[in-house]
């Protein structure tokens, strides 16, 4: 299993009147933690996509339990908890808000596809190859 | 059952550098789908929350089957197929895009709250009277 | 002479904590209204990209007199003044809030660019053939 | 004169689909940058608001020098280079990219307002008292 953390400061721009993180930033939080957990296993997503190979969302679940607040400093963990199928990886979420609190869980899953076609292809060896490592 | 539709222009800032609409900007089209839902019942939003009721999202759920593009105009079908349980109130959707096809599905569950408190608070009357006539 | 009105509904998304519209959201407003007087012009912007040519923006001035507020319908009023030079062409901008009250002003320059190279060329001659007859 | 520096990654949910990160995500970028700024003042924007001063944005103007992308990790560097004047504060802006290029130049004017009631009123003390030691 891949677990990887990172520290994201909720911006002005992504309150709501409500006085609340908006609903809708949640997903580029996601990203970001997929992002730097595939840095973590050396991938660069930016070079996929230079490669020719990129990860489009096919589904998102959230479960909005704590509202988180501006200035916030919360913690994104993500996960890999399964060896992706197919074209097909999953990735788990919790976002802890700044006093510890789990305030949000949420699953992604990402497609494999090429750039040039838009089509599923094959997920690349580089995940796949990093990924064996942590799922013996 | 409650049907409402809207119509959505996809904006230039709203697209990624894959060439689609980025998936964290479906949670807004959401959004605006369900406000106008609302306001087809006679209900704005905005007075609601002028009267101390917001509606917070507890639960979000989308499947990203077909990417919409950059100035393709969508159509946000949202539906409010049962009556609220206790505070919470689902909404439905479909997306389509602009040859008609489905593009997007998605649940989102709100809650009503307090705009003092931020706490569960019973769903506005408002609200549950003008459904009734949608649910004999 | 080239002016064109768009009439834009302000998004739960797009209110911050103040209970403003958030004033970074402002520049997507003013691509809409550009995007809207090109259309009026006869012009697709997602052709001219088609076709291999973007207009990327150069600079951006806005002055925010009136706040603007969640749920208000907004007109954004845009204007060529004058013909490009080169390969820049300037728009500016009012928008009105719902009362009609004049609430921003804005000027935007936009740089006609190549989509393979991103560097700077010709003004694209459906652009210029389009402005000729306002600006005789 | 203050001088505040803070890094940020561009995400993938600011670029668009010319591949550069969108123009309208910068005003966030500026705004960490001077949220930034006043916390190294020893203010924290959050508290000056529960104290009931708020700073929304006046004017803003932008000159996109150098198009920055997605994953780079961009500087930006915020400057207070004259005492408030009234209830104005002037912030300068300079991005620089990965590559340590200036990106962007930008200006933004803050009003010091009432949180309830709109209206302009004295800056804080905090933040004059803040500065002071570095207009001597």
């Amino acid at each position: 299993m891949v677990v990887s953390t990172c520290k994201i400061r909720v911006r002005y721009a992504e309150t709501d009147q409500m006085g609340y993180c908006y609903y809708g930033n949640y997903p580029a939080f996601l990203e970001m933690g997929r992002v730097e957990a595939l840095r973590e296993l050396g991938i660069r997503y930016r070079d996929l996509e230079e490669k020719g190979v990129m990860l489009p969302v096919s589904s998102l679940e959230i479960k909005y339990k704590i509202p988180i607040r501006y200035d916030e400093q919360i913690t994104v963990e993500t996960r890999i908890s399964k060896l992706p199928e197919g074209t097909r990886i999953p990735f788990s979420y919790k976002i802890f808000n700044e006093n510890g609190d789990l305030a949000t869980i949420a699953e992604v899953i990402l497609v494999s596809a090429s750039v040039a076609t838009g089509r599923p292809q094959a997920m690349p060896k580089e995940i796949l190859n990093a990924l064996k490592s942590y799922f013996l």
